[in-house]
């Protein structure tokens, strides 16, 4: 493609820079921070032994997720959705989505009665923070494992993964379907898909809106096709992360 | 196909029985009791003049939902959200797609600086309550712009609907795709999906999520199939009430 | 008398229509649509083993209701108690009226450890909604009561109900006192008078306020005969809905 | 009657011993500490010049009130309200049921577009803390509106109030009805009723329950007699109070 | 010092005449009415077994308070709290200050584990509400302890208290250093500072803000002093109070 | 001082090493990352025009803060105080704590009608949250000044900075005074002191707390000695961190 149809220069197929840093926090048993170009989001996973009442006694575990935007994460301040007392539905709705998405590579069973939560803090926002927080978690989640195991809570052999996953928004902008939009292709994008799919290509989840007129069927095809494409490299990058020797954590 | 492998009898692209009573209420301006099998949802569409302070001034109108369920609508009852003092995630988020999915029809522009707020309430649930409310509540709403027209309110000559709307659910179950999830069937879905279409066919929403392993691009497609097949049927009996004179409501 | 000072034409000391559809819900122990003219409210009674926590171990059970009125029960739309987070003075005050009047006719001993909520969620608002919740939940209460016993969850000889009750509104409109107001006679009374009795005749709740002037002696003894004759009536509806069988369930 | 049949060696007829002190705060336009024998409330009332948004313009005030016990008011500690976050439906209740008697004696237009608040804390709870709350607001209100009056906020001949106010309560212990309850009594009795009065003998709320068996109409005539026994002799009290120069307020 | 700058007439280092009624409620176990001049505040101290569940097991007993102004303690009323649903962070505060203030002169293991609340719920705003709270409080939890010992809830010969706690505001009001400002003075203090003392003179909170210029080394150690001599003054008062055989309590 | 009583090897005069990292966000217009060890918290600094109601038409800015913990922040995670629908008494008070040391050094009429808010985030705590929030929060607050006098909503000679603020923690740990406590350490002082002070060397703030046994005057003396000295190494920091050229924002 000889010249592209986007404001940064990109392919239309093209992810945006992602980094990956591991262990970015002390603290947390797994932590990453993750960036698809200016979008910042801070992943951190914390194990706790035990599980909430109503999965007692059925040994099995639970991985849940928090999303949550700092006020200045935007390009105008957003009111902390603490002190107005009550969390807005776009924020329940992304942190429910994140949460299925990665149970969906989860073996509760092998996990043992112990519970993971995964917080995304989104440090700064330009499209795709909901992506981004899938993406990175996994890799957060991972190194939560691993600590446990280490520590031996979980069993050495136990495989509490049954796979990764990751996920990509793609959209039809000015007519032709992108990949990875970043804020300003998503706010004049004419359809928006986040799609959630597992390293071996299976579905997880599919969420498209049409957010001006409908979109066909044959848009709809090209859109799934991107995100194919978008998840194979972002596996990659997560493998990629996951291969290199993290940062010391400081306990 | 001699024999269906669902519980209730139906062909796997069969709907359940769908029922839509008009003017079930007096005071609204619209209001609709539909019913896909044994759930029943009331879907009530108030207008009123003038637009959230945001829109003011720009000549353009608003169409919203609320979506909620009676305590008893379910088998075992829940707590009202109301009580607790806050509205759960899934709340919110069923909200937000019906509000979406009838704006997908709306023009606002011809609507004037009106606003249409539109309330679903599970009385009672059996699977589908949220295509329910947007098969229903576009019939509500279709009333409601009528009345306003009636009145004065909106221009004779003005075309506030861009077309129609529905939604229906599909998903894999038991290894075969069908449409109009009943809760028997939603609970032991493998895949579970709800798609918004207009009447010409048109996507608004595709939402599909692996409740346990993923899914692959060939049962994605089948289900896209069964549902441009449940919509066409939805979209069927929404004209087909609407082509019926409707009670007349005591004002 | 020749001539109606009200304006439906109704006798001073004549009610609405009175409708009790039984087992209107599938999942609900009990579960009435009482209308009153045009008042409708859904009563539904869930039955649950166990009682709360305070209770426990004392051989006694618990009766509660809930009162809530859908957005759209009223003429202009109101905002959902849930969505602001805090539930009004009114829907209180009502709530824990219900809750009184039928703990006024249960035998808590004979109910043994268990639980019915009453959920009196009103659909369409035309005045009376709280004498009307009262009585049609005093019907979905037997049906619950009835339910549990055929399931064995009561003894077979048990009599948790030591009588029926019943409520209605009186009042005083255009200087005549009348029953059963409806809203246009109800915003313009002088005095409004909920009575709630038993069909024994004996009163378990009388709550009378002058919105006005202040009442005499005499106004209140011809507010408390009317009431009276109002109940006779309302006892009647409800032993005749309860000696018909109602819809089969759906379980 | 030669022997009491209460505890506390009264008459049945015959109220504790009523104490209304005046100006009892410094800062409010109107106070006064009433007392019911052990019973203990503070009763504010703060002036504003000018009413509430839905008010304005139409040369009307406003009085309302707002009702709250303090923690160790009663025999045990209660959690605070504000800590929990939300107010109890029987607070919500006596609120507004101290607001609507003291609006039952005041003429809105003669008010002019100004507030009253009434506070009423209740420091120490023996029962009839909604009646001394009325009888006390009442002379905090009439200290009230006469220091807006010397200060040229109500014109000089303007009388915003029509009569005045009082309540108390009645019930039926160990079978004889008695006036104004103290908590032991209230505690036990099988009926108990509210009622609020003008100094002129005009009813102005009546609120009955039974606690226990419901009561018949001679029962309740017994009560509305001592009832309004019990309001000559607190309407007398309350004009010795307004007839004695009270406190000075340092400001 | 000859003539004082003052607005009251007191000279720098004079405390406004101080009150302590003992014992002004009946219910609860220790209680106090605190005045520094015209603020008045009501200590409760209410004595329950058990502590709280993160306590529980450890042999170890706790205090904590909780303050709150009433509507119209201050000059213009202000909305209560709880209405609004959520608590201040001055109330928050203030309560978490005089919780540790407490503690700090009490054994919690000579306490044994029982729980002991303060209440301190302010009647009358003057300046200096949380110096009168703490100063307060001291004398109701004495009494607290000394109700539960004569109960036998608290072994004869423990003493969970370690030392008296006092406290006092100090100031720079117009270039002097001066003890216990009023509201006057504290609005236009250019430094505050509370500090809490112990009866024998060591240092449990000190809190210095400069409300305009930040103010130099001298200016503290001149506050410093004078905030000893404050606290002398009121270690005699609580003391003098502690001596004196207060009002009988009627249970 | 040959030996280090400290557990990481500090001389007790001695800070932790301080890192500010100017523009660490695109979208604010001032971000801090600072760091104390392994404190780290995001200081964003937003700049709006306009002001709140009850300040408008005065000609004068306002600044505010809000500071807040990621619930990984800590050792062990803590819940979303927004989930909990509440923010707690101690997040509130380091907000206000932080706002009023801002303030100290802002002349609000040069500032004109503008608002900034500074929004504190820790993202990993370790000890010294809010001396470390104060202290990144200035030179985020500088840098929103200048953005906005580039922007010309600042008069170019304005002096809104009226000096610069840093605060830093002091306390007794094993019987030593230190400077800058870490979490092991401030975990396990005898007394703990936040000291705000201009760079001029001015206090603004003092807040100790006797943590065990109260603390005399002398240990006061050496504390507010150590502060002292921390305040100049702190403001030292600021103005290198100032003196370079920060990363360019991507707007």
């Amino acid at each position: 493609m000889t010249s592209s149809p986007r404001h940064d220069g990109r392919a239309p197929d093209q992810l945006r820079e992602v980094r990956i840093t591991r262990n970015w926090l002390d603290h947390a048993e797994g932590s990453v921070l993750v960036e698809f170009g200016r979008t910042r989001v801070l992943c951190a996973a914390s194990f706790t032994e035990g599980v909430p009442r109503w999965l007692k006694g059925q040994g099995t575990g639970w991985v849940t997720a928090e999303y949550e935007m700092l006020p200045r994460s935007t390009n105008t301040r957003s009111d902390r959705e603490a002190r107005k007392g009550k969390v807005g539905g776009r924020t329940h709705e992304i942190s429910r989505l994140i949460g299925r998405s990665l149970r969906a590579v989860i073996d509760t069973k092998a996990l043992g009665e112990n519970t993971i939560v995964l917080d995304c803090d989104v440090l700064q926002a330009d499209g795709g923070t909901r992506t981004a927080s899938i993406t990175g978690a996994y890799v957060a989640l991972v190194d939560a494992i691993e600590d446990a195991r280490a520590r031996g809570l979980i069993a050495a052999g136990a495989k509490p993964l049954t796979g990764s996953i990751a996920a990509v928004s793609v959209g039809i902008v000015g007519g032709t379907p992108v990949l990875d939009l970043d804020y300003p292709e998503d706010s004049t994008a004419e359809t928006d898909m986040n799609v959630v799919m597992t390293g071996e290509g299976g579905f997880v989840e599919v969420q498209g809106t049409a957010e001006g007129a409908p979109f066909d069927r044959a848009e709809l095809d090209a859109l799934l096709a991107l995100a194919a494409k978008g998840i194979d490299d972002l596996t990659a990058a997560q493998q990629a992360a996951l291969a290199t020797a993290p940062r010391e954590r400081v306990r």
